[in-house]
């Protein structure tokens, strides 16, 4: 579930969030660190940054990046739009990536970032770009009650233990062991004094947030089953595997939008039902309208294909209105937006009530929302 | 490195193969087992079976499937001509596939499978199609001397086991710990035994064949350190990722084919060089003819694209000769192969030293291999 409206936090809790984004992606064979690889045109880091910006609860989203990279991350925030995003420069590890970022709420007295401390604070990862609202919202309800919390996953192989030789020591039960993955939250005053009170070996060594919390404040963080999409992308191979997420995604949802008189809310309800069996189908009946706040959910939501049904005039200036939010939701920066404008004729003429004019305005309309990367098609149908 | 002919085992020992291939593939969700979803228009299973068979030392290769898919894992193999391959039917878990894939070789006298008791037995999963023969041949000489050997790689994830209550009870030191992954290969003599040994509970519940090896037969296994490829596909971004590799394999490497006379190497050097900064390029310079193994290697190899140098007449005798080659190899039955033939004319004389009735013969040439999905191309250059 996504909110497009800053909503209550879970449990009315301040929350915000650190992404260390910091790494050098060796793992990943290439040049360029994998939080800034580009997926479908845009790079890894900004899909993390946009699951974590569209929750609405989260106050300050702080991007932790190495001092090479602060520019490169200053441009991304800004050519993708993000919004109450804070880049802080990193450390040489992980763990001091992380309290980097976190001395930003501590030490706010004595920075130049204007933020809060929150009650809760989420650490994810830039190189997981999926993560949806549901599991944030579980893992700091129980970090909340918990003081730690983090989700995790059952383990894909058996982990073995070897021994000095090179031979096997132990295999471990499979079953007994899960794959700590992120999100991971932290009640602030609990993770900060960790982090503080941490030696230098785990600074450099450590790579496990929860650990932490454990060994400095003895809290055992609670546990939550997260799902697969919450992975890693570690390999080039998760780099095709996104890839390919994104584009089932994008291909794979249709927005009906039908206006509210009863002939056209039918067929608002008979298209999304014959539609539903290839494609996830959001369906909804409104005047097209700036203020719908479900319509600003599914835009953003990432939504690329609409569908309009109308019985006026080819409704140009309601078509507008959606154009002007999708261009600011930056969507047709990454892909092409369809827009089929579904033109219902249900006058008893038999003549098509559609003029010269009208197609002239249409087809010079499209030609303008081109230039934006969406792309309008008008379909005239009668119905008798 | 791969072979084509049937070479010598890796210290003259005696290997044949069982691949467990009954899992229902709930992780995937989807209806289909993940061994047998298409990946590129061919069941994942077959692209483990290619890198077994393409292994010339190993013997027999035992595919173990659930009794619902033995006529389709037939079809398989006669599809795409999969050689030394044995269909059994599986049980109704991991190990007990294995087990029934053990007893062909150790009960072949009451089986009506005529394959010989080897001497090391690798076991490899249907769902992990990229291995190499190096990892394959390292294992199974550490098997060879140890007993037991498998392939592992370093934890993505760090490791955590929970307590009662849902948290963390302590996480695993990640450096300390590897996954277990596939090839592994064992003294014939040594997993049987153990499987014979096994409790229904391990049967039932187990799924990590090194263990078993240790836990009856005290043999501690070597651990051999595997490449990031031999990843098992779990979840459906695992097939994507799995297709992008194959799709990259496919497009990324060529083969150039030129005669051995001196101006026509010095081509053949020329073309490789120019090539590489963007492809894998393998280049050799011999007569086309049956008889080399290295270019059946590269066959063998799946290499789809080649560029074959001459400065004879259309050398179409030649040609075919190769046409035949892919043909038997089943390559072009996934996919397109193309055949670029240069003629390069280094000749004085200034005239084309093409007629007419060469460029006919070439192109009904090119009609016919296109039914068997080889594109052939023809370049003339001339060469001063």
């Amino acid at each position: 579930m996504e909110s497009g409206s800053r909503g209550a936090a879970p449990g009315r809790v301040s929350v915000s969030a650190v992404l260390p984004a910091g790494g050098s992606g060796e793992r990943l064979g290439g040049a360029t660190p994998k939080q800034f690889c580009a997926v479908q045109g845009r790079p890894l880091v900004s899909y993390a940054v946009r699951a974590m910006e569209r929750i609405s609860w989260i106050s300050d989203i702080i991007v932790v990046v190495s001092p090479e990279n602060i520019e490169t991350m200053k441009t991304i925030i800004e050519k993708y739009g993000h919004k109450r995003v804070t880049v802080v420069e990193g450390g040489r590890t992980r763990h001091r990536s992380i309290f980097n970022g976190l001395k930003v709420f501590a030490e706010n007295e004595f920075s130049s970032h204007l933020v809060q401390k929150p009650e809760v604070v989420i650490i994810h990862d830039a190189v997981r770009p999926f993560v949806d609202e549901d599991i944030v919202s579980k893992v700091v309800m129980a970090a909340k009650e918990h003081g730690a919390a983090g989700a995790i996953r059952p383990l894909v192989s058996t982990v073995i233990a070897s021994a000095a030789d090179g031979c096997l020591d132990h295999s471990l039960e499979r079953a007994r062991y899960r794959a700590s993955e992120m999100p991971q939250a932290f009640l602030f005053d609990i993770i900060y004094e960790a982090y503080q009170q941490c030696t230098d070996y785990d600074l450099d060594y450590g790579t496990e947030c929860l650990h932490l919390a454990l060994k400095y404040c003895k809290t055992n963080a609670k546990l939550v089953e997260g799902t697969a999409d919450l992975w890693k992308v570690t390999y080039k191979r998760d780099l095709y595997a996104a890839e390919s997420i994104i584009k089932d995604n994008l291909s794979q949802q249709v927005c009906v939008i039908t206006s509210v008189k009863e002939t056209l809310a039918q067929i608002g309800f008979l298209l999304p039902e014959s539609l539903k069996s290839q494609i996830k189908v959001e369906a909804i009946s409104i005047p097209l309208s700036k203020n719908d706040s479900h319509l600003q959910n599914i835009i953003s939501g990432q939504c690329n294909n609409f569908v309009c049904v109308n019985d006026k005039r080819w409704a140009i200036q309601e078509t507008q209105e959606l154009v002007d939010m999708l261009e600011i939701s930056n969507i047709p920066l990454l892909c092409p937006v369809v827009l089929i404008l579904v033109h219902l004729d249900i006058s008893e003429n038999n003549s098509f009530s559609i003029g010269v004019e009208d197609l002239t305005t249409i087809k010079k309309f499209a030609r303008e929302t081109k230039k934006k990367n969406i792309l309008v098609y008008g379909l005239l149908i009668q119905y008798k």
